[in-house]
């Protein structure tokens, strides 16, 4: 593992003191001492930028009101940013990203990467150019137990795999948002021309197909699909359900909504290989289950003893004591360092283990595929 | 509620000592005293059937080998048998039913009804015009908590219902049996032209459909759907995987494998509506959760104070005490006693608590609808 | 395993229609065709004796209104009963016992088998002396699971035993019942005079402390305990918490009361070991917790493959499929049986799995010391 | 609530970058920006205490080698420290915590307080007399569903409390640790002339007794304890048990063990009411069971709406997405920040949330009460 040898420079985008998800990425951020967010837009208005920036612990200097400004300003600083973190709304990240890359910076970027596959392909493209990196903050695929799910698949404990299963459903959407008055951020997410092909599929869908590809090291290549909305006259897409056809003819389905009244955020894998079945949950996000034919049930625990050390690294606390996710966040965030780090060092790219911005291209292929054959009456489609 | 006065004679078809569904259609039937096992096909060679029917409590010479045999020489009695069980091969149980139904008798059927929709039909035609009851034994919508759901669906608790999920994972056909030496029941099952359209739904794909349409009180429309096999080079099916529509265009989805390895017998039932959720597992058959938007989640259980008196009824034991599918099975013995004893009364025919044969033609339409769907690459086809 | 030839003539008393565990008892004896209930006394009345025995399926002249009258009638009969089964009031046990054991009957007894330990240690003489079998039903030490903990515990798995763990809570007793009209049933139990030393102990906590001692495999030596009553104002007991010191000075921690509110029948044990530790609840009673030190968790299922042979002939259905204490009652019926088969036979007297008269025993030994204890302001007391 | 206004200045004592402990103290330090961790004393050699200060992102002249010269060096500052976090040794605890009320500093004070009931007295009499604030980082009583629970039961919810449980298993000890080369760390754990009084309380007992506490809003008046060791020949205490007696008569039992082989770090706490039941397992941390008697059970989440704001507050991440003991940590530092502040402006003190001296005084005088019962041969003895 490359060592973090000193905090690097990060401009945080959309993170104000309000936004949950912006306090996330910069508490993750700061976490283990990797980053240091000295930087950000926080408002368009620049007398907010300023107080917001005060507020996140940022000098009201660098509390900026649009990304031009702060590329232009920060490149003139002996300690500008060195990356941006981007958590704006959904139709503002590829504009954001593709300035931020061509400015030389590396980018941390919420899902979805942009709302067009071809626009996903484009960053893709300037990244590996521009020899960038791209962390997509997919916070559910670095828990400790996700990521042993990844390794254990791999290493064929289950066999081959035979059905990859994923389901997020959420109440999000349950109520009929849109009827009412809307807050500033509803207001976009209910502008499908804001947020992207599918709202459903940009606010949590991708973050279980990302889950579900990652866990099972497998592609989606082809979908039956149905897209649409489970509350009546709603206009976005609430609700996604597919069959899939993943890499080497695997069979996989696929659940997401947000119009679900009483539920949680709930996340459950389960990928079934010839000789048992892993199932992960999020409500247990610290546990697995390894279930080999044949054999009594394991449950296997963030804590156990001889883990991989690869695995027990993404741990901070012991057995049984809860972590959370802000700690997966973290994980992306120190795995981000440690590869800017190594880069700027020269080493040649390695495989990284967090998400990238390929994983960005294949979520937008997916949703693109779904939306496809849902148009073609449920016909496979290839992704 | 129609009084069980006197215990009715039960032939069974099929339930010699060694099947474990046969001990279960017997001890069912006896639990109540609704019912007294007289009579009974347990082997095609004379001898056999004679010894098999003492080793399960019945006379030798009403051990019979052949159901004509058995038809014919129980009308000829004063205490004949009064009603057919029926859980011999899939492929046997039209033939059996349709016998039965013109000897005058009421059926007691394990599922699949027959091989066909067209078989079911004919079932179901003859039922009506012969004034017959026929109850098929799907036991996992028998349980007091399955029962519950469906009244608090149908009293609108969750509001209108918006997405009907249900998935029954097993690892009955998990190795390949196929390969190896097969039992006589092993070799009927992989035997396509006997074990039926689709081996995965006779086994347990149509008790999955059966609960997702009984407890939310909806048919399926349409179905768009992914038959086949997860193992390699099987020539039966032992998956099917659908996206559906429901009465009223409900969305739903469906998941039926025999193929889990790892997978135990696990049953997922989940009906999203407007205001909330109803979930309920088989891993946990006594209690329902019901979470409800806005408030805390709740679960119900089979012993909760307060429950209606038609779902109490359903329960033998306190608050708190295990039941098994063995009560459930013999919900299902009692009330059709009780139907047909109020038939035999003379009462006017009431709706039934138990699936009839009606439920067996709407599973036939939806595997039929499934695999034509297939064959169409997953376009949408009504059922 | 010694066959069961034939059913055995049973007597129940106590056992009438309206009584819950008289149907367990009944329907568990019928359960496996090993016993057949031919008698028994139902009422002091004898009109309603009649109609009682009618309604459980016993000719009416069968159905007595005390026990000597139906040990003598039933000895003049060639087809006279051979065991009887005793679930009538706590303080009636000991006689009726007693009585048919001198008529040289089997018993099968629920708890408590007395209401002193000098009357327990009475009826284990006169078992031995007469070459009896006596059974007590401690449904819970039945189960598939509980049995195979006993196993594992017994084979070492998990160590020399370390601490032993016990809980049992239920609501019976949450209510200040004692205060409004009571039923018949409720004010023997009321009655201290009647219902025994404790009623709690006497209702469920000897259930939980045979199970501890059953799959521990150690008897209570020594106990510091505290006994009485939640609810204020009670002068039944209605718990007992106690600190234990079992075989070879193994602690152990014993928790039991009917005063929980919002209690469902929750019994929890957990053995703790050098090398790892096995939990069971019974809520989960189909399924046992085996922890080991530096393992994962494994959570053996009623129906894992490879169980041993003595375990799975306690299932009757299969992996998956739920089970319940009625289930759990039949195996003691069955061992019983069994046993007794064995004995007429002129086999020597083996070691059973089913709890005896010497059970009962140490269970009155037990409780009779805790209320020393209690009353010695917790002082550590000789059981 | 106080606002907190700038980030306070804080030493820790025993936070070095290799101490799981420190990292948690110092990250939830940070997590609010309420504190700022800006000396500390590292180790006991002046070299390493400045590259351990270096490491965890203090100043080298600030990483301390003792306590006296933090103390005499920072009140030298203008940026002096105001508050010093203790989490070395034990036997360290009272004369680090005197010397920073000594000093006119707040204390952060990880448990136990001191190593007797005396000194512990000591240290309340000091705080009480020089105005200081001293919070006790019991975590798992700041966890946002404990502090709930802690509500409900005050708001007479499930009505007068009748029982305590809590029990706290873990595996620290689970093997012959004494027996073999020992890290500096286990060594003076071993050694109980610094590990105080009773290992096993020192290191998570005290925990599970202030929840009992805390959330039943009672103190423990006598015990009846059984006080030693499951490991054989261990001459620490690795076991507490005990059963209770608390403010107004209710009725607890207290269970602890560090030797639970297999077992996690596992907390279970039950309030029983007249009227229901709480429960809490720190497995679902996030989750809290209301069980009312003749209601369906209820699982109240750390997201759920509705929640009082208090409780609201102390979540920082949606619905259904996991938090850790960090945030709960975070928690008790945000708490301590605003009492500071609130009494640096004058404010009179008012009652606080978190843990303070006072509860360290009744946890040693619980723990000595259990050592004296114990020597009494479990005699009920006044705390």
């Amino acid at each position: 593992m490359p060592t973090v040898t000193r905090p690097l420079r990060l401009a945080v985008v959309g993170a104000g003191p309000a936004s949950w998800i912006g306090g996330m990425h910069r508490r993750a951020a700061h976490l283990d001492g990797c980053w240091h967010v000295v930087a950000g837009v926080f408002s368009s208005r620049a007398e907010r930028a300023a107080s917001a920036a005060v507020a996140v612990g940022v000098d009201a200097a660098r509390g900026y009101s649009d990304v031009a400004t702060m590329l232009a300003a920060e490149a003139g600083r002996t300690d500008g940013i060195e990356a941006v973190a981007i958590m704006s709304p959904n139709d503002t990240h590829y504009a954001c990203a593709a300035a931020a890359l061509e400015a030389g910076l590396d980018v941390i970027g919420d899902k979805p990467v942009s709302t067009t596959a071809d626009e996903a392909r484009d960053l893709a493209a300037r990244t590996s150019a521009l020899g960038r990196i791209f962390c997509v903050t997919h916070g559910y695929s670095a828990y400790p137990m996700t990521r042993h799910a990844r390794q254990l698949v791999a290493d064929g404990v289950i066999g081959p795999v035979r059905f990859v299963q994923v389901e997020y459903i959420q109440s999000g959407l349950a109520k009929p948002i849109e009827r009412g008055t809307m807050t500033e951020s509803q207001r976009w997410k209910f502008d499908a021309s804001r947020s992207g092909l599918a709202l459903v599929f940009s606010a949590i869908g991708c973050h279980a197909q990302h889950l579900a590809c990652n866990v099972s090291g497998l592609a989606i290549e082809a979908v039956s699909a149905d897209v649409g909305a489970l509350m009546p006259g709603r206009t976005v897409v609430d609700t996604v359900l597919a069959n899939l056809r993943l890499t080497g003819g695997v069979r996989g389905q696929y659940t997401v909504t947000q119009a679900a009244a009483g539920g949680e955020n709930d996340i459950r894998l389960r990928i079934l290989g010839e000789r048992g079945l892993i199932e992960w949950s999020h409500r247990h996000s610290a546990y697995l289950q390894l279930n080999l034919e044949g054999e009594s049930a394991r449950t296997i625990g963030r804590g156990d003893v001889g883990l991989p050390a690869d695995i027990a690294k993404l741990s901070r606390t012991p057995r049984g004591h809860p972590e959370g996710l802000l700690e997966a966040f973290a994980n992306l965030y120190r795995e981000a360092a440690e590869a800017i780090h190594a880069r700027n060092a020269g080493a040649p790219l390695a495989q990284v283990s967090f998400p990238t911005i390929d994983d960005g291209v294949h979520s937008m292929d997916f949703i693109e595929a779904c939306i496809a054959s849902h148009t073609a009456s449920g016909l496979w489609t290839k992704v």
